[in-house]
Parts: structure tokens; C-alpha cells; sequence
């Protein structure tokens, strides 16, 4: 990656108007209104890509050095499918309070922030606290990319298999940053009967050892259902399963869904279960992966997210601009919609534009957008 | 300005390789040996530009949002001499401790350091414990950029004016970011008899208002010849006059001053002293403005400054790195030393490579360079 001039530099005025004394008068004028940064600067169209290098893919805790190829390919899609300026940002620090105040200490340089790999419980708070501080979107793609991108392609699953959302028996294994989100939005777009699971089984309040995230869910899920046990307990019968645990899921265990099951086993680079597996039981099955069908990839839905936001300077990314996001992901398969096809690929050429078009009408609807 | 990719990504396969699955093996490749950071990511030729908004060209304290467009342009300067990409980053505290908490944090992701537009006297100690925190390249330009290219003229200067270092008498007004950083400099090339004033004229250590750097800096120059009173005062008879005040000298004074004087004159947009009325009684004169011959442009400096410290992977940016600068900066006049052309003109094409190999070369000898 490289940073580019947008204008050229060729003689002296070119210098005296992009630096001292012309940049003066520009400085000036954003002083008196600092709305003007936003035509003034390039801070409107960038967003930091920020990590501690504490959850990077699968490999976990390896530290703000060798978290940056990850940041880095990270910004590159982000210019390659949202025109969105993104600078990699890898903090030497994993304390949640220093993270927030670092995030926002650089707030005044860039339009947005992409959260990236940081790992669980601290992600939660680490967002929730800098959505409050700032007004600039922010906004944790390891659990709001893969959350809009998953519901997207259940939504067209459901479609396929002619279930309607508040029948769907869904169970969904990993109580990280990623599944929580997933839980969220699907609970958001209608599915009532959800059940999560972490390592120990299924999130319900009666057990001792949850952490006040998991406490929440288990309220909003299971608990409502009542039902309990083991991750294969709660798959018997169940009508979707979606993987972001990083576990693995016998055979057995899924030949025991219902008829016509949805399978997303979408740990990376090894899913739950292989895909071929699944196929002999399930109707439906998406992975994380490119080298099989129905790829649940987040660039489907962050370049046009932030470019949407971006485009009507919205203060927040708020939820129903991800439901947006995701039900225009869903419709832009339309009548081409197959067991092998519930989602976009990530090259079709349409998808950065419908989505950055949903989400901005989103925004505006939702009253955070500023123009 | 923008981000551009250096490789292209066409296709799913270009996908899997800037992103997962194929990134994960630059990352764990890093993770067991951090020095791959230098050759797999944009991280060592990346340099951040950071400022609290406090002292912003001649404008002063407007903050980050309004100093943002002198950041970009920095980084337009950086990139176009010297091949290096650079992040403006405008932070929303003032607080000494804050600003290097938060610089210290961003350090994995950047190559080095360049602070700007940080008011004195924060910036001296945000700078000091900086560079013992951090072995990346740390560098106030305001200071540093300044003082190099003034001693690359003054060099020229005296050479025109037939004058060895140790025998000139020299003021400087200012002591702020640049004129603490001009004096020490000059002490380093071989300048004896040396006054800095502030407002209330001359830094000596019978005053006393002044502050820890001021005195120190009273301590290595008037204290020393006893020079004390007015800038008025110092002037008379003296052969070098250094302006960084953002003050005026009345023309009398100037008149006062040796035969065959030097007098750079360098607050911006408005020298203290008029280039045509500096004429009449000097020899020699500087501004810092475009449209006045011998314009003492840091862009001369910093631009191969970094390119030379990156170059070899420097620890730090030292003192005889500095003085290489301005000696090769010096040196490039070379034959063509003339009255009005005592400093290299912004655009010479000769300048960043000159500048850089000087910088490489001194950073070995200096034990600074890892390659």
C-alpha cells in the first residue's frame, strides 16, 4: 500500500498552495467552521482500521506486529470496494481503557473506525464506549461484517427452503465477538427461537459461570425457549446451524437436524464441519472459505457499509442500517437464488453499490446521517 | 490525498492472497520473528505526522481539526521528495502526557515519527521521552527541519562573507520550538559567541523568568560571553541575525549590525525585517518565503531526512545526522555561490538523494543504522 497525492506538486506555487503560506487560509477557514474539514481535508473519507492483534483470524494473540498484513489487506479492500481511504493502525497496547482513549485521541483524524480483531469480552466495551464518545461511525467488522453477511445469506436460505424467520429453529455455536453479533441481528430480523452455545454448552441464566455479555444473550435466546444441554442436544431437530466457534461438529450430530437444513460452518480456514459432509444432510451449507459455494465474507459488507455511511457523513452505524445492508446483500441474488447460491460473490461488480445505497437511505431514515 | 494498493487484486485468488486464508502466513511469520514487519509490511516506510494543533504555522493554537490541512500537505511533501508515505494524525488532547501515551501506542504501526505544530515548551519534553521510549525515528521538524537547513545557509553564508564559525558574533530572536533547536545546532558547528533572546531580550541566567530550557539554553550561550540587555543591543555589532520570533527588528538595528552582515529573517508569512530593507544593510538575507531569494524551506531537509533514516533502518535521528543534512544541503550550492543563493532552491532535483545518502552515511557511523 502507498499514500498518493490527488493533485500534483510540479513547481513552486504548486508548493506555496499546498503548503505554507496557501494551506494557511485553508487552516483558517476550518477553525471558523470546523464542518469544513469535511470538503477540506481528506479526514472524511478515511477510517482506521484499528487492532491490538489480540483475535487475528485464527491464529489469536499474536501482537500488533504481526497483526498489520491482516490491517493492511484490510485497507486495500476497503479503497479496492468502497473508495474508502483506510490506514492500518496496530496499537501497542492491549488495556481496554488505553484503547479507548487512544481510538479517541486520533478521532479528529479520520471520518470512521473499523475495529478489527480484538478480542472478547473487551470488544464489546471497547465499541460500546467509543460509539458513545464519538460522532463519526464506529464499528467492529469481526462482529457486525460477519453478523450482516450471515444474515443476508440466511435470509435467502429461509427463503429457499420456504421457512419464514419466526419459525426457524436456529442454533448457533460460539459465544465470541462473531457470534454474539450474528445472535443480535438475527434476533433484529425476526428469528425467535435461538439458542447459543459456547464450549459448556448452551447460554441459559441458570448456569453459574456467564460473563454479564453471555448473561444478556442467554436472556434474550434460550431462556426464552427454555432449552438447554449440549451443542448436539440442541442441533437435534434444529432447523440452521451456524458455526463461528472455531469447534469442530461430528457428522452425527448434524445428520440429526431437521429436513432441509441450513449449515454455515463458518470457522476459517477449518469449518465446523466440512461442507461435503454437511451436503449429505443438509440442503443449504455456506462456509468462510472461497474455495467452496456460498462464501459468507465480510468484504461483502464493510466497504460498502463505511462507504454509505460515509457518503451521507452519518454520525453512527446504527442497527437497522446493518439489517439494510444485509437485505440488500439478499436481494441482489433476486431470481438466481440456489442451494449453491444464497449470497453474492465478492467480485460482483454490484454489490459495493447497492449496499452503500441501502445503508445510506438507512441513516437518513434513521435520523443519523448529516446531509 | 488517498491510498493507493501497490498489487493489484483482480480475482478470488488475488483475494485469498491479500487477505485470508493467504495473509495468515505473513502474520505468522512475523509473529515468530517481528523484524519481517520491515519486509512484509508498509510499516517501515510509513511515517506519522502527528500534532496536537498548538502552535499551526503562524496561526497558532487552532486544533487538530483545523491543522489537519498542514498535516496533508506534509505528507504530499513527504511522499513527492522523498518517496516516503506519511499519516497525518491530529490528536484531540493538548495534554504532555496524553500526546506521548498516545504516539508511544501507535508506534507498531509506523516507521517514524515526525512531530509538528506542538507548541513549546511541551513539545521539547514530548520529543526527549519519545525518543528513549521508541526505536523508530523521532523527529520535531519545527525544530530540527529548521535548524538544519538555517546552519546549511549560515554555512554558506560565512563562506560567501569570508567568516570562520568560531569567529562570528550571532543573535538569534526566538526562543521557541525552532530557535532552541537553531542554537543548539549552531553550537554543534563550531558557533562561539551566540545571544538568543525572547521577548524580554537576552537568555541569561541572572534573569529570572526563565524556563528549565531557556536556562540551559542561557547557560551554552550568553552566559558564556556575558552578553546581556536587549535584542537591540546584541545586535549592534553583531554579525548574524536568526529570526524565529514572528517579532520585528527595526531598520536601525539591523543598520547597526557588522559590516557584511547575514541576516535570515525567517517568521512567516511576515519576516521580522523586510528582505529589501535587510538589503541595505546586509550582505546577505534569508526568509522562509517562496517569493524571496535563499528561502529556508524545511522541505529542503526533512523529506531526505527520513528517506535516509528508513533507508537503514535507524534507531533514532541524531545530531550528526542533522549536521550531515545541512552539510550536504551546503555543499550542493556548491560553485554557485552567490549572495542570493546561499541554500539550494525547494525544487533541485539533487536535493532528497543529497540529502538522504549524507543521513544514511552519518546514521552507520553513528552505530544508529540496523542495515
Amino acid at each position: 500500500m502507498h499514500i498518493a497525492a490527488t493533485a500534483p506538486l510540479r513547481d513552486a506555487d504548486d508548493l506555496s498552495l499546498a503548503y505554507t503560506p496557501g494551506v494557511a487560509r485553508v487552516c483558517e477557514a476550518i477553525a471558523e467552521d470546523p464542518e469544513l474539514a469535511r470538503t477540506y481535508t481528506w479526514v472524511p473519507n478515511t477510517v482506521a482500521v484499528v487492532s491490538d492483534g489480540t483475535a487475528v483470524l485464527g491464529l489469536g494473540d499474536i501482537g500488533p506486529a504481526a497483526a498489520m498484513p491482516v490491517m493492511e489487506g484490510k485497507a486495500v479492500l476497503f479503497k479496492q470496494f468502497g473508495g474508502v481511504d483506510a490506514i492500518p493502525i496496530c496499537l501497542d497496547t492491549t488495556d481496554t481503557e488505553e484503547i479507548i482513549a487512544t481510538v479517541a485521541r486520533l478521532a479528529p483524524s479520520f471520518g470512521g473506525v473499523n475495529l478489527e480483531d480484538i478480542s472478547a469480552p473487551r470488544c464489546f466495551e471497547i465499541e460500546d464506549r467509543l460509539k458513545e464518545m464519538l460522532d463519526i461511525p464506529v464499528f467492529h467488522d469481526d462482529q457486525h461484517g460477519t453478523a450482516v453477511v450471515a444474515l443476508a445469506a440466511l435470509t435467502n436460505a429461509l427463503r429457499l427452503t420456504g421457512r419464514e424467520p419466526g419459525q426457524a429453529r436456529v442454533v448457533i455455536s460460539g459465544a465470541g465477538a462473531a457470534g454474539v453479533a450474528v445472535a443480535k441481528i438475527l434476533l433484529q430480523a425476526g428469528i425467535t427461537d435461538l439458542a447459543v452455545t459456547d464450549r459448556k454448552g448452551v447460554l441459559h441464566s441458570s448456569r453459574g459461570d456467564l460473563t454479564p455479555v453471555k448473561r444478556a444473550l442467554a436472556e434474550t435466546t434460550a431462556d426464552l425457549t427454555g432449552r438447554t444441554g449440549s451443542l448436539a442436544d440442541v442441533l437435534d431437530g434444529a432447523d440452521v446451524y451456524i458455526g463461528v466457534s472455531g469447534g469442530t461438529v461430528p457428522e452425527e450430530d448434524v445428520a440429526r437436524m431437521a429436513d432441509d437444513a441450513i449449515v454455515f460452518a463458518l470457522a476459517n480456514p477449518t469449518p465446523e464441519v466440512h461442507p461435503e459432509v454437511a451436503h449429505r444432510h443438509a440442503r443449504v451449507v455456506a462456509t468462510g472459505r472461497s474455495d467452496f459455494p456460498n462464501q459468507i465474507n465480510n468484504v461483502l459488507a464493510f466497504p460498502g457499509i463505511f462507504r454509505g455511511a460515509i457518503d451521507v457523513q452519518a454520525r453512527s452505524i446504527t442497527e437497522p442500517m446493518k439489517v439494510a445492508a444485509a437485505t440488500a446483500l439478499a436481494d441482489l441474488v433476486g431470481d438466481d437464488l440456489r442451494e449453491d447460491h444464497v449470497i453474492p460473490h465478492p467480485f460482483d461488480p454490484r454489490v459495493p453499490g447497492a449496499v452503500s445505497r441501502a445503508v445510506a437511505e438507512a441513516a437518513r431514515r434513521d435520523g443519523v446521517a448529516r446531509r
